[in-house]
């Protein structure tokens, strides 16, 4: 008998089918760095992957044409996030401080997302040429090392370091080295007992203070005192 | 008919064997080495191990009783291998000076042992209670992480910090990451054209002599010149 008052089932507007579309790649990310993470990237295939969430291959296919395109898709996805992390600090006038402010950052997203920054940032990847990324590689409103790149070079025009600091592309890597060292040995070594790593982030963070202010000039030292001038030591 | 004048075979002396015992046991650590390198401590089993080398599982179970005592056992050696890099500059007497000089050893043992420094510095190990090592914890002439405590904490005596800097254990791991900071990197990145990353030597160098010149008290600066005082601004 029929139930004239029974709603019909509504049928899924567009706006829901790529809402859960999104949902769906989100799952295979995630799935996907999980795995890359755990056995790296040469050993998980896309097949391992569909596994892991209980979909077919096929089903995964439908979302990444292969594992190149699922992992470049991986990649600007994290690094765009991460990206993120500095617009706050854009509108800092001073070069120097925001170079502060920019290693604060990077070092609060490696504590706060260590699995994220353990793929993007201490693990080998394939090599993907920068073309194929949909992020415009040197632009720094979307590459993060161009943005520290532009940086640095702001704080060497306006002459904040010393002359040794001066090649933009040294001191560039120097500054990403400067922020990396201590998050990744935290996360490789923090709960190592044969060496009691404590308060990551405070050292860190006293790192990143030493290293700025050792590229700065130092303040003018008061003129050394006259020298007397050294007799020659006689011969015996 | 016997041949009197043909030697009779040697019979293989302790020390032969003792040498081709040692010889097999360096083969099994590097290929246990290379294989936790590239898939990782758990996916590795001593079946796996012997299988890349061609030997059978009870051959190998005949050096090590298990892969925890070969882990400990490569850990050990190689950390003896480490720690020997810092005997030459033990004599340093300026701990300032010996700090730095020991940065750039560990640096050099870094990029001319990547693999071996992946495998130590760079790879989550298993915890294992150091009073199972062979190596003594905290004696710092077997001990590198202690060796490099001791040396910060020479230049904390010796009052070569300025204030921020004299928590020895911050200021030992701040160090630490600061050599570990741009050779991790470039040993993941080194070869990303994402970032050219050049001259790594020159660069982590450059970033150690930062780091320590910030940890220095700066030089006497001149007294400033007195400060007029400044009228109180007037309310509209």
């Amino acid at each position: 008998m029929p139930r004239p008052f029974l709603p019909t089932p509504p049928t899924p507007s567009a706006s829901r089918r790529s809402e859960a579309k999104a949902a769906t790649r989100e799952k295979i990310l995630a799935a996907a760095r999980d795995l890359f993470l755990k056995e790296g990237f040469e050993a998980i295939s896309m097949r391992r992957i569909a596994h892991a969430i209980r979909y077919t291959p096929a089903a995964i296919y439908g979302h990444f044409k292969d594992k190149t395109e699922l992992l470049i898709t991986l990649g600007d996805q994290d690094f765009e996030f991460f990206r993120s992390k500095f617009h706050a600090i854009q509108a800092i006038t001073d070069p120097v401080d925001r170079l502060r402010a920019a290693g604060h950052a990077y070092i609060d997203f490696a504590l706060e997302h260590p699995r994220h920054y353990q793929l993007m940032f201490m693990t080998k990847w394939p090599i993907i040429d920068p073309a194929q990324s949909s992020l415009e590689h040197g632009n720094a409103d979307e590459d993060s090392y161009a943005f520290l790149d532009s940086v640095v070079i702001d704080c060497i025009k306006a002459g904040r370091f010393s002359a040794k600091y001066r090649d933009h592309r040294m001191v560039t890597q120097a500054c990403w080295g400067v922020v990396h060292g201590v998050v990744a040995l935290y996360i490789t070594h923090g709960d190592d007992p044969w060496c009691e790593f404590t308060r990551p982030r405070d050292t860190a963070l006293l790192l990143l203070d030493a290293s700025i202010d050792g590229m700065l000039p130092p303040p003018l030292a008061p003129r050394p005192a006259p020298t007397r001038r050294r007799k020659a030591a006689r011969k015996p």
